[in-house]
């Protein structure tokens, strides 16, 4: 159970719960996009979950069997957190003895994790242990820990053993070869490890020092290296252990070109300087980082009468800090970011639709970065479109490395009835990727103007995805175009025809390819010849009108898709209210679900939300008291989509409720959430609650929007807005509106409540 | 800390240890020879080291790696033991609350496993749990587990999670490819899993049944199923689950021919038709095996003033049934046999001399499989030869499937002053093997006369094995043909020249193949014919002419090698009493002990032991008091040897003391002594301790020779032992031995204390 500790920087942990170890160490985790490093503790426990993920180092488990199910995948590195401690020959270890005392800690403001404890040991004799962590956000190599000791009964042996594990898979696949154990001057301990398929060296390199003289031997063993310290520690005396590691890999771009033998020179010659800093100066180099990057630049600031909405404000911003690897374009963010095996560490549309207005509105160098892996995924793009007969390029569904393609597994687990595995269908037909990722770089380039992307990368992207939709139309009966059998946002549904949403969407990217055109022609005839091979222009016209777009009932309706509002309508207020997803399926099965009108997330709304200027209000309103009714939300991506929309409908209570839900995904009572890692889609949906949906920030077509509605209960909202280059300070109460235009290079037009400003300086309403 | 239970049947853990998890794992372990399974706990514990290996199932871990130093291993199958026991929302795990009594079994004389534990759980409540399992001696696919829950303080909501579980790796190395996981008739749990190398399939059936109804719920996640089950028991009532598992593969016999997709559906029928027959009935029909194949068959009996005696035999007795693949003659015994991935399955020389007198003397047709194993692997022993420029047949050091060739690792662990990883010279100069080999069928065929065997295989490993020999042998300076460059069985030494052991050794090896081409001329001269291309009888003879053979010098020491004799002396008392292993390596590095007059264990004493007719007494005695004194017993192997050489000079309580330590290899008090394995050598050694130490039945030159020394407090020792196809039951006192012949089918010569008996019914003297 994880709350809120001594402000709203800190999000703790109050007792020991064996239950939720997998909890903390993922809502927990450290990282700084470079990798992110579950918060397993020092000792071990059953139950838990270490795990070390560095981005953009996938590996596919070799195998050479008919029902090989394994897709590349992001390996589990090795472990160098642990340590064993012996106080007084006793295994510390939380299982045994008596709690004293306790509280573990992750401090947003300062990116480090504490642990105190005050331990009685079975034998009854009293310490006093002390964890500090951190994972610099200065330095993306370098993970600190120290460690301080204080036996409190009387003198105590104590042993500690820690060193590098190698022994780490992902749930029993393992990815890496072994490779050389060094230890350098006696001191220095370093391993490498290989993965099997893609050839990737990681190297690890650690220094453990104590604040007292020791017993060390050194030990090897399979996959593994350790030192043992012994030493004896007065009464009262406390023993301080710093373990300073850093991790290198031959993926890095710093590492093109080095042989093993380099890396690990390069790897030990900054172990010793990062080793030399020690942890504090180490901890206070990175909590200044933080300051710098995130807290000073771009706080967002509530005042609310919960002040769990800070926290899961922080909480957010501290996530989709270290989730995104903006130092290397050719990586994205996985939809359980560095925190976990779950899925894969592969990339979804959540980058698209649920993460990126974040980084665009925040920190638009990496929303470029997240938009140029896209562009250098194009290859496999094309490739999966030419595997399935079209032209074009058609993103994968799940992505991992840039020439990967497709990684989504075929099979799932059995069906419980018939006892056979089930196919993922999602990789073949949930399609809609393709028009995310364009959406995604009309995002961008709106936002940002930046006019220099577009030319190397936007255009192409966006006039290749219209050319897979061009070739994906399938001919009707009625003489229209029609795109059968897929799965839109709404997995309840699957082999459906005509999306609603992947249909608007398909021919809204045809229109944006015929509009870049156009502006292209006026501004740059030169990079059209360039990108002729991918220009037809004519197509999409002719495709974009014959396109079916399901049309709004005379109610205002918009079918989902072909069947939806003939099915059947049944009583959901049981799941309405469910505490746990996926209560549906107590009572039905996936083949039941897609008979009855309920929505994992509603696509209709989340059309009109992305696209809201192609609806009147009386549609949106029409399809809200439509599908919201109908909608369980049990993808952690609705929350925050259904959160906006009724923040739009003045729903202020149902607005937060949802804000708070979709906070709850991770941050919740539910001790098994988040196992599997954190949910970066629904991070991304905490802060879309509060600055698109109650701040009310928008792309509404080709303009800018700012129409707040802040909950009822908060008194003031403020946060920090890149916007065509210039960066603004929006700060907003119930009553008052105030923009500052920082950069003041250039005055920004914003629609504030029907009326359009220019702000070159100060606006306050 | 194990211990005598109840009766010298039962080995016990009378407390519960966290520190000896992986010793009880070993040394409790389950099987039959297809199977070992580690006897971890059902609930799991950080330390515990869990693992099922399955006779002959080598893999190697694939790698693309330069630094690659892997090599064929036993893979760690699937777990099936564990069971995750909630009690009223508490998980079931002596780490916690209070253990108010407790007790872990195994029992010899059934081959079944207790354990009973009364546990206060940290809520103050009270329950009652025994846990019994065995692996079937009957069917040698089935594993059975109950498990008995009685609330004791009030009713009680159980919940039991269990199923099979394939994350399990060798110490991260992961073998195995995940396969099809499968629910039939909701109720049999089945997980394929297939080696990634040698493509071996494993296929676990499982079922699990409980004394009342349940709600239960199948779940499956990466490499597991699993089933969960929910039920409330009253105060003082007991919930019973049974557990019955098959485990095949595609390896076994039956299955040749079988795809994966027909394997489980053969497994499923298996698992059904055991499941029929509940827990008790398999226990029973396996208890039942046990008293037919050995307690009823062939007890070794003691009565010594120490119990502790005729546990240690039955122990033995226990793990050598257990060890031996005797139902498929393509397997070997590992060095730890298969309760631990602790030398990767692999065979050495501990076969020939240290299990297979157990056999050839208990269960010849298990004696004859271990020899037809070593005929099999012809091929990869000529290939072995062949690559290192010789002719004939070169056994590798370390032996796994029979196509593997030498698969002894190249690289151990990193010398701790450079850093680098230290070259392990075994595999390519530890040669004595093919001799060892050579000594095995030798053995075999003078006990056993089995002219069958011979005729089929016995003849051509002799004659290969000399072969090799003959082209190994270098000519020197002196004239003389030398062996340079080796590691005799003792170990401390590498890189030496003409080991005493190894060239003694190696002419026997010629003049035997001498010998028995003689016989065959008489005899069998078509067979000759047949063995022609292995025949070079002139280039034998001609070669064990020149060899050069250390003479006794004048005081009757046989030099170890060239250099042994030069060597400093030093005083060793200090590494004679040593309590752990290994204690000179404290004060000494390796290449210091190869400077010193120090033995791991003596070459020249197991030379004169293994071939005593080749030696005069005084030369015999002359060596024991000059070797032993210089001997640390620091090989698991030594101690027998000298043991029985301690017995023959009548130094009743240096004989007694070693049988001792022999005995404590594995039940000793060291609580890490056996965490990878039990030693499967040491454990022969404690059989021939007392069979042909204080027993003396010895096969010297062509007699066989009874001489017994019992200790001083023992009062009887008796045993049987098949020799020329006649079982005699030996039965000896301080002061009379007496032999019956209970085949009587044909008289046995046996030379006792110096005079030859034909014993074709009994001899009393």
């Amino acid at each position: 159970m994880v709350s809120q500790g001594a402000s709203t920087w800190i999000l703790q942990e109050e007792r020991f719960d064996m239950a939720a170890l997998g909890k903390c160490e993922s809502v927990m985790c450290l990282g700084n996009g470079y990798m992110g490093l579950r918060s397993a503790t020092e000792e071990r426990y059953t139950g838990e979950k270490r795990g070390l993920f560095v981005a953009g180092t996938f590996n596919r488990f070799l195998s050479n069997t008919e029902t090989d199910n394994e897709v590349s995948e992001l390996p589990n590195g090795a472990d160098f957190l642990e340590m064993e401690i012996l106080l007084d020959g006793q295994a510390f270890s939380l299982a045994q003895g008596t709690i004293k005392d306790y509280s573990r800690a992750l401090d947003f403001e300062t990116g480090e994790l504490k642990r105190q404890v005050l331990w009685v040991s079975p034998t009854g004799r009293e310490y006093q242990l002390d964890f500090n962590r951190v994972v610099s956000l200065k330095n993306l190599h370098t993970v600190a820990q120290k460690v301080i000791i204080t036996p409190l009964s009387s003198d105590a042996d104590i042993t500690i053993s820690t060193g590098i594990n190698g022994q780490i898979t992902n749930s029993g696949s393992q990815h890496f070869a072994e490779g050389p154990k060094r230890f350098y001057d006696r001191r220095y301990m370093q391993l490498v490890q290989t993965t099997t398929h893609s050839g990737i060296d990681f190297v690890f390199t650690t220094d453990v020092s104590l604040s007292q003289k020791a017993d060390t031997h050194i030990t090897m063993d399979r996959r593994k290296i350790s030192s043992v310290y012994k030493t004896a520690v007065k009464s009262g005396a406390s023993l301080i252990i710093e373990k300073i590691t850093t991790v290198h890999t031959s993926r890095d771009k710093q590492s093109e070109g080095l042989d093993t033998a380099a890396l690990q020179v390069l790897a030990l010659t900054a172990l010793k300087e990062q080793s030399a800093l020690g942890y504090e100066k180490i901890a206070y180099q990175s909590s200044q980082t933080w300051q710098e990057k995130v807290w000073d630049n771009i706080p967002v600031t509530v005042e609310s009468a919960n002040p769990a909405d800070q926290l899961a404000l922080r909480f957010a911003q501290y996530h989709l800090q270290i989730m995104a690897p903006a130092h290397d374009n050719r990586m994205n963010i996985g939809a359980k970011a560095l925190s976990g095996e779950g899925y894969k560490g592969h990339t979804f549309w959540d980058t698209e639709i649920f993460a990126l207005p974040y980084y665009i509105f925040s920190q638009p160098a990496t929303a470029l970065s997240l938009e140029e892996y896209r562009y250098l995924s194009l290859p496999g793009a094309r490739e999966k479109a030419k595997l399935g007969g079209y032209t074009g390029a058609q993103f994968p569904w799940e992505s991992a490395w840039l020439t990967d393609g497709e990684v989504t597994p075929l099979y799932g687990a059995a069906d419980i009835i018939t006892g056979l595995p089930t196919p993922i269908l999602t990789g073949l037909i949930e399609i809609h990727i393709s028009c995310d990722v364009c959406y995604g770089v009309w995002q961008y380039y709106t936002a940002t103007g930046d006019e220099d992307f577009m030319e190397r990368s936007g255009y192409e992207l966006v006039f290749e995805t219209a050319n897979f939709w061009a070739s994906r139309l399938e001919p009707g009966n009625d003489g229209k175009l029609h795109i059968n059998n897929v799965i839109g946002p709404d997995e309840y549904k699957d082999k459906i025809d005509d999306d609603a949403f992947t249909n608007y969407f398909a021919r809204w990217n045809l229109w944006l390819a015929m509009e870049y055109y156009d502006h292209l022609s006026q501004e740059n005839p030169a990079l059209l010849t360039k990108l002729d091979p991918f220009i037809n222009y004519r197509l999409w016209e002719t495709k974009a009108e014959q396109i079916y777009i399901p049309k709004p009932r005379t109610d205002g309706v918009i079918p989902q898709n072909q069947t939806f509002l003939g099915l059947k309508d049944i009583d959901l207020a049981k799941y309405k209210n469910q505490e746990h997803v996926g209560s549906i399926y107590r009572d039905y099965n996936h083949e039941q679900i897609g008979e009855i009108q309920v929505c994992k997330q509603a696509d209709v709304l989340l059309l009109i939300l992305l696209k809201e200027e192609a609806f009147t209000p009386a549609v949106k309103r029409a399809n809200w008291d439509y599908y919201e009714p109908r909608t369980l939300h049990d993808s952690s991506l609705s929350l925050s989509t259904h959160c906006i929309l009724a923040a739009d409908m003045k729903d202020h209570r149902l607005a937060y409720s949802l804000f708070r839900r979709c906070c709850n995904i991770d941050m919740g009572p539910n001790p098994l959430s988040s196992n599997d890692g954190i949910h970066a889609g629904s991070i991304g949906g905490i802060w879309q609650c509060a600055v698109l949906g109650f701040g009310g920030l928008r792309l509404i077509g080709d303009k800018i929007r700012l129409s707040p509605a802040l909950p009822e209960n908060w008194k003031r909202l403020s946060f920090f807005s890149y916007l065509k280059g210039q960066k603004l300070k929006i700060d907003l109460t119930p009553d008052t509106i105030r923009v500052e235009n920082l950069t003041k290079t250039a005055p920004v037009e914003l629609e504030i409540n029907g009326i359009t400003h220019v702000i070159a300086d100060v606006l306050e309403i």
